[in-house]
């Protein structure tokens, strides 16, 4: 049996490695047994010579299985979860899980938390006053079976070969890898016990992926490691080159997925979580196509079962279930400031980059792992995109914990509005939809 | 500025970096900013993109300068070291050192351990009771400046980045790669504080550098490299594909080393011992040309002056000068077991990995860096390449601590030796030369 250095230099001179062989690396890692430097060896030979898909399979097998994988035979029904590769203003999980829920589809989501220009939904959930995100699995399943959805954090027990993996590829260099992303995602959603997973793969500024075809080569490998690994996997690639609906940040974006559920909201976040919630609704088995699942979806906002979901979900994980219905219950930032236009025109393009890391900057986000947020801060964009305005208009307002905190952002904000003599074209959300 | 995982991310997309990066990136190690995970991933990177030879002048000099560099300016005449990429019975320092020396040519000497097949210069010194091969600079020094040569190990001051790297690549699959194998020897070899370099790149089953090819472009690029970070090198290709000499073990090379300074020894040991004996006389200014310089190292065996210099030197070093005269005071194994040829014919094979391994086994030498090493075990080939030997004629005699050590190899150590009809062509030992 070769040395786990072996396996190392396999890697690096472009050979392909058995399941077993992937499963062993991954074991010895979570046992010890291979050190975190040998680790990060093999990231960066994964990362330059690449992984054929029987080993991306086995990778995200190794690494699911170095934790529990939850067991959700007792709820019944067809199990979907939803994940999104992640961009600046993205709190679609929020009013989606519900709503998905509402409609008969269960939904248990193993959610992140916000690192660098992207946030993450469980900084956003906890906005909310007591939002509990670190429910055992015990409460987790009960919450699933009895409200339809629940949102936690990734325990200890679920795949830590994963949570190890990731923390070292932050720090090694080792991040955009088609094969290590897929195997960290699925692995991750694997362990929920879904029956169905539907990925939202964002393209643009604000995303991981900047180009369409990186998008789509990541949305291909992930649907097809879904699927060999026997999930019924399919993707939206969707449009993140300006920030989806008009907040960022944390206590506001959980006031714009809830404006959502009221059957309000902007219109981009509407489109992008009806989208999602038609592949969701299909996925689990209650309509047979997207067209047929839309009714069930609005019904759901209609009649005010999905926000019932969400008030039963948040009470469920020991937060304030008023919130849904009295949205200024979510802190709010002491200083505000206002942006305005410097000349007449539209607004060609908001740089979601440059909002985000905005936010980050005013204590919404992370630049490193163990930063604590602050739930109030960010910006609300109040000419969104296609927005004809006067010069002195206002464009975006700062919510700050200091006044100089909002000062220290203006020009950066400012700038990363564009305004044009005349509307850019309208460019479509949902660019391409891939399945297996 | 870069961050230093961008410098990471620089040389995994194949960039170059520049001095002043590379510099960073190695004080940074140095100074633990840099985690060890870290390194790994940017050596992987190194190993799988390569460097331009200015990467791996300006990789040397960061190496270099992670520690002291000994100042030997207080040593008249040009300081001229020898470096060997390791083979099986190479014992050639023990010799050749004193031998420069006594030609006038300082030798200031930093070595190392055996790790795998392959023997360390300081195991064998250390065969010699009482022998410290861990003097501090102040009497190294002053040991080069009166002896005429010094050996001593590696300090925790002598390029401590090499240091740790060099563990670092061992258990990652990175060790292969010529841009880290030179900055890791000249770094350590430039630290001696020397002006000249002779490097003995070793080729065939025996040595790192199994093909002339690989073993060319190894000792292009050290003599290269070391020439851009100014020192004169040059260097010759020697071949691996026996054991060098009759000997494997350290009592028993340090022995054979000795028997060459009093005029005998084997012929290949002898041939090497000269050959880059020449290269160091020309390097240090005594002889014009190789042909030149050949005089002055008979002369100096003849004479006796070359065992003086070792007996000095020994002497200086804290151990037994006697054994220069008196070799029988080298430990020696209790058990001895003889291999015999199962047929007649010509010894047309020795494998040297075979060999070098089997002393291992014996605890001749280490499978870990932190192993004791036995020094009184080993092997004396008693039928060397092109022997014509008959049925149950003694091929080689195994020194053991155990007898059952011994015969746990016999069949290791028989099957090492290939007897054919008729002699191997001879093969030249010194394949090419060198130079800037």
């Amino acid at each position: 049996m070769e040395t786990l250095v072996e396996l190392i230099a396999r890697k690096r001179d472009g050979g392909r490695l058995k399941e077993e062989q992937i499963a062993r690396l991954i074991r010895a890692y979570v046992d010890g047994d291979l050190a975190d430097y040998q680790m990060s060896a093999w990231l960066m030979s994964v990362f330059l010579r690449g992984m054929e898909e029987d080993e991306i399979v086995a990778l995200t097998r190794a690494m699911l299985h170095s934790g529990d994988v939850i067991d959700l035979s007792s709820v019944p029904g067809i199990k979907v979860d939803k994940h999104s590769t992640g961009g600046v203003g993205d709190k679609v999980s929020i009013c989606l899980a519900p709503l998905v829920a509402a409609c008969g589809v269960p939904v248990p989501m193993v959610s992140g938390r916000g690192l660098g220009h992207s946030g993450g939904t469980l900084d956003k959930l906890e906005a909310i006053a007591g939002f509990d995100v670190r429910l055992d699995v015990e409460a987790f399943t009960r919450t699933v079976r009895e409200v339809g959805t629940c949102m936690i954090g990734q325990t200890d027990r679920i795949a830590p070969a994963d949570r190890r993996m990731y923390a070292l590829r932050d720090v090694t260099a080792t991040v955009e890898s088609i094969p290590l992303i897929v195997a960290s995602i699925l692995s991750k959603k694997l362990a929920e016990g879904i029956d169905a997973l539907v990925l939202d793969v964002k393209v643009g500024r604000g995303a991981f992926m900047k180009t369409e075809a990186d998008a789509r080569a990541l949305a291909k490998a992930l649907v097809r490691v879904g699927t060999l690994a026997g999930k019924r996997v399919t993707a939206l690639l969707t449009d993140m080159n300006a920030p989806l609906g008009h907040t960022v940040g944390n206590a506001l974006e959980t006031r714009e997925a809830i404006e959502v559920l009221h059957g309000r909201g902007p219109r981009d976040l509407v489109a992008c979580t009806l989208a999602l919630g038609e592949e969701m609704l299909v996925a689990g088995g209650v309509a047979p196509t997207a067209a047929e699942a839309r009714p069930h979806l609005e019904r759901a906002i209609t009649s005010g079962a999905a926000a019932e979901v969400l008030r039963r979900m948040i009470e469920a994980q020991r937060g304030d279930p008023k919130v849904v219905d009295h949205p200024d219950r979510l802190p709010e930032a002491p200083e505000k400031l206002e942006i305005t236009a410097e000349q007449d025109g539209y607004v060609v393009a908001i740089d979601p980059l440059e909002i985000g890391l905005s936010a980050v900057a005013l204590g919404a986000g992370r630049t490193r792992a163990d930063q604590k947020v602050d739930p109030a801060v960010g910006l609300t964009l109040l000419a969104p995109m296609g927005t004809r305005v006067t010069r002195g208009q206002p464009l975006c307002h700062i919510h700050a914990r200091r006044r100089t905190d909002g000062e220290g952002i203006q020009e950066r904000v400012k700038a990363a509005f564009q305004l044009g003599p005349s509307p850019a074209p309208d460019s479509p959300l949902v660019i391409d939809r891939i399945d297996a």
